[in-house]
């Protein structure tokens, strides 16, 4: 797989709530970094902060827009969309991959506006 | 140029207070987008909205910690810096630049959170 490849297959277990097998293409100290919240390191923090996020959600769907690859580094600009029963929440978000010379994720970090989450934890709630 | 090249120059004229000549790299109907605040589209709007931020400072920096290129579109993590005095403000921003056939910018789009413009409009006053 190619680094965009790996990223948007990685996104889709994310999406489908695979949060295990997403986690393992990702290195064991993973940075996802979420930049208005803060950074969580670690495979098991990654799903610890996804678990509430994606569980709760009847639908989560990464929309790409554009994306760029250069070398390990691969960014994307996404709508991310969270469903629950017949709400649905969006936020535009910017991400920023790098991938290990093994190809796995090391770095996940999204810069979106924070004011924008206000409306998925209301979703939530 | 690169579309990577001719983004960097275009930031370095940004930077620099150079207005008219990194208007002059964007195609006419230009769209300039800080996300959370809203477009602003050609040249003269751009330039615009650009004249209080970068001129009011004594230097501004776009400092790019990791770029990606796939066709016309250009992506970069950044720390812009505004100093102003002897006090300078971070924000933390994703950038998307997607080139026309000729080369010229035709959008420029940064992801950052609103709460991190509050330093600078501080720095301002």
């Amino acid at each position: 797989m190619t680094p965009t490849e790996t990223v948007n297959e990685f996104m889709r277990l994310v999406c489908a709530n695979e949060l295990a097998a997403a986690a393992a293409m990702c290195t064991e100290d993973v940075e996802y970094d979420n930049v208005p919240m803060g950074k969580n390191l670690g495979r098991q923090a990654m799903i610890d902060l996804l678990t509430p996020m994606i569980g709760n959600m009847d639908a989560v769907d990464f929309i790409v827009h554009r994306e760029a690859e250069t070398g390990s580094i691969v960014m994307n600009e996404r709508t991310d969309r969270f469903t629950k029963g017949d709400k649905s929440a969006d936020i535009v978000v910017a991400g920023v991959f790098e991938l290990s010379e093994a190809g796995e994720i090391a770095l996940w970090r999204d810069y979106f506006d924070l004011a924008a989450v206000a409306e998925i934890t209301n979703l939530l709630s």
